[in-house]
């Protein structure tokens, strides 16, 4: 923690800081500048906030020098961590792409969607059973017989299932449907109290980017489950708000690369999401793979004009297909699987 | 709704929007220009998901004419809605300053509190007893202690209180400690299953607007609320998410005028989440009044360098006391009390 | 400036950069701790690009600490600067309003402005004759001709211009025809060529915020000014890009009072061209004056909805008036005039 | 155009629309729904501003139909548009790499630049002789002497040049010197009169996307270009100003298939400006290959940390090779050559 002090600084409140320091059981440096003193305090000083030193008097502002997150920094695990779910790894050398529809919407439509994921060649399959939709009047999911439509679907096509948990109240049933990855939602990235919750539990978790939260708030939200105790954490990109009108979010594709060199925990992406647009989809999720994610979370409905929501950007089974084989040709040529 | 067809859409794809539209219980209205043709939906939509119809071919995009949300709307309620809290108007003549400690920390600083906040000529008292924190390492709020040292000492001064509420399990707890004003946070404000159980409660809800949420989608969960049942929802401004660094959140101030057009529920505004330093909260608290806020939740701490949170952005009882003079000019110049 | 290096740098590497300090001409200061070595330059380090640190191997990452700004600064000008703009002080005590249309249109629209300015009490008047417009095929100003007919309604009711220069090949035309303060729009605050022409010129300038532009990079835009020698530098606030679509641009209201802390330079707001529609003026005008801006930039228009541009932005005379007033009040409550 | 009357517009007012639109040489159709009527106007509108509409009484809001774009629309020019570049064909079947240096220093830098591109298999060069900096006080560029040495390098390896214009004043000398290819850069976007200048001269143009423009703004700024008769415009993405610290800017990998859809012309992509670092460089790069740009712009340094300005961002002649590799590979995936 480097504090700098206000040109007008006096040496009494130098002193104030130092002292502030050593209580709080950290070293210091005081180097004087001919026009700013700069404190730097030597420790481990993740849990001190740096508001409590920014609102000394004589401070100008502190800057935070060593990283604040620690079990899910590749800091300190240099290697990348690879999670199996139902005998699928997720954040090796293989490439995966999870699919399904938006929602849960029947038995038949899960049967025919498991079937087309199968056969494109994915081993992972989504579906929403609860819908955090913006409007109270709009469709909010089956709920628990949405997940039931799900994991039967999923078993009868070998297919480990992601879905998606928004109450806490929630989380004994989707261990007791046998839900493989629980998937936190853009909306409740900061939902502590479910962060807290999932990280009790021995069960992977999809945890999604905020709408307009920073990578380093990101990586502090899977600090929360990983303090908990539950370790296998995979993040997911699915665009950030933006002022841009032509598509829904802007995906940000950078993030691969800054999460990669940040964490050893896996990164995808969902092109859906980002874009909001079925033609958007393909040229996004190429461009994710090529950047270096470990898997996609994508959206495919049988029928995408009758899906009961996000209709206009599910891929038809066929365009799903076309799109599986542009990117295990981008996987090669960077040495992955697909 | 309006739906605008690609120039190259042939006869039949318009053929099948308009068969669609019937299919809802809509009427049309089909305009057919030299470079497009142009269906408009006739009847409440409010149900139709527009995606739903961009899904289909030979469509370029899909605009909503009418308003979604309905219970919040000044276009079906056109009187200022004013929001009892324990004898305590909000919403109307008067404007509400709510001051208090950031966290509740101990029963001595919370009667200080207190007494400085009534001192200053506030009625309402705010203080946080669950903190939402963005590392899992730093101090987490004292929990239902809290709540209690915060209830003992607001009804010693005559002051109702405004608490934060972050998960459904401790609403039975904040309505058995007499808790006035639900506070939903930020990161809470598509927490849609929390909204739908404030909804059910009889206690005004303060809405916070969501780090980056459109001025729309917060109107929208403020429906969630109103459609369980609970109409006395108070919005309340606090910075947004922007690309200057200069500052903790951007203050959206045009977000009151457009409010105050758009709903009939009171706004108010937090100037210290806003701006994130003590010293801007004077200035952001007197433009939030001079725009036509209704109130403010502003922070206030016997001692702010020796808060457990957030220490830099809190006012001494001094400068509440200050501010609160100016507010009162301002007040007065548009015909309001303070 | 800080140097931190990284968690696996070797001491070669430190060294390194130490080296290369000195042949900056900066002392150092190295702080060894258990996570990380963090080097402190010493000595005036504006013209170091940190860049060129941050490229050296075993580099983290390189924190300023100096400001990069120096003649606009308030740590080097304690006191407020007050700009004479024909015999009408901005910056001091008084908060000047400059009204007057979007665009010059024709000699009586701009002798009935003049009138209509001066009547509600402004001093200064403002009126477009090279108008920047996103499309090619709208109105572009009158342009020399509109300076003839702004200078001339102007002078005759003994209001100085504020007037938009767009083109380093117009500023002689611009000081022939006596214009008083040239106004640098958002499009242009980093059109480096315009700010050093402006800087040679003994002339006020408006420079306007950059649509998405850092309060930083802001004063630096200011500096290119100040080094060529004009320091009559008025910022000027009038909406940042955001992600909201309620209305044009969102006021960053709290850029005043940042401003007043770096810059000892007047600071002043357009309401008209943030909000982008004539209801929201008002509010955003008296949130200005309350949050301590030295003056607004309003539209006005004789005749809005006559108006060749930006219609639905103008005040009446009748609106401007009344806005007047009630600005009155709210400087008094700040122990200012207007 | 549609226009949206409020709930409460009286018939007088619907009338009055009606009447102003005919002024205005279009057609109407008029739509009485339940809660708004809504008036569409039939013609060619793009001369029209919405803004004079929305200033009537009684309208609500305005929306536009028709792109306000027309000479680069792909609605108007089905087919891809090929620029060739001294022999260089963009916008084909081959994705172009233009490397080079961010400035221009001394010939002997240029000249093993020259080489190292050429080495690496690219077909065009960049360097930069007029720099923008955000600081008055760092180098600008080595000007006239910087045209010089960069086109007599890169002539002598047969590689066609493309550098940036900051002033309408330099444009003869740019042609003078034989520039290959124009570039506006990102804070000259909308500096409408250098887009007239390079509109009105015979040489291709790379258009950079403002710092915050949207995508339909920066297609009215390329519309400026061709509507002076200069239809020879490459788009160029190079990241936009967000919230995130992580990085410079977020490449906005969303707009080349969103271009692509909305316009016939070619679209590059600056992965350099876009991360800011030269470790995100391959990552961003590979992304937009992928995504289906036309090209890239990057930085490439013969000796990286000691360049002369953004040391940090520039790959060694090595990473460039490295690249151009991966990068043949996914454009072979996609059926483009590079």
């Amino acid at each position: 923690m480097i504090i700098v002090m206000r040109s007008e600084a006096t040496e009494e409140q130098v002193m104030a800081v130092d002292e502030r320091l050593r209580a709080l059981e950290l070293a210091s440096n005081i180097s004087r500048g001919r026009e700013r003193t700069v404190i730097g305090a030597i420790g481990d000083d993740r849990k001190v906030q740096t508001e409590t030193l920014e609102a000394m008097a004589g401070v100008e502002r502190v800057i935070r020098i060593l990283k604040p997150y620690k079990i899910v920094a590749r800091e300190w695990h240099r290697d990348d961590s690879v999670i199996q779910i139902g005998g699928v790894p997720l954040g090796g050398r293989t490439v995966q792409v999870i699919a399904g529809p938006c929602s849960v919407e029947t038995p038949e439509q899960m049967d025919v969607s498991a079937a087309a994921v199968r056969a494109a060649g994915c081993r992972l399959m989504r579906g929403g059973a609860f819908k955090p939709r913006t409007s109270p009047y709009t469709f909010q999911g089956l709920g628990e017989k949405g997940l039931e439509y799900l994991v039967n679907a999923a078993r009868q096509h070998g297919l480990p299932v992601v879905t998606e948990l928004m109450d806490v109240r929630q989380l004994d049933t989707f261990m007791r449907y046998g839900v493989d990855v629980i998937q936190i939602g853009t909306r409740n990235m900061q939902n502590f109290d479910l962060l807290k919750e999932v990280g009790r539990v021995d069960r992977p978790v999809i945890l999604k980017r905020g709408m307009a939260a920073t990578i380093s708030e990101w990586l502090m939200s899977a600090e929360y489950i990983a303090a908990g105790g539950n370790h296998k954490i995979i993040f997911c990109e699915r665009g950030v708000r933006s002022f841009e009108t032509a598509y829904r979010n802007m995906l940000d594709v950078t993030a691969v690369a800054v999460l990669k060199r940040e964490t050893h925990l896996p990164v995808i992406i969902d092109p859906s999401h980002a874009g909001g647009k079925a033609w958007m989809v393909p040229s996004l999720a190429r461009a994710a793979v090529a950047a270096g994610a470990d898997g996609l979370l994508v959206e495919m409905h049988p029928c995408p004009n009758e899906a009961w929501c996000d209709a206009d950007q599910a891929l038809t089974p066929q365009e799903l297909n076309t799109l599986m084989g542009e990117l295990r040709g981008i996987a090669a040529v960077l040495g992955r699987d697909l």
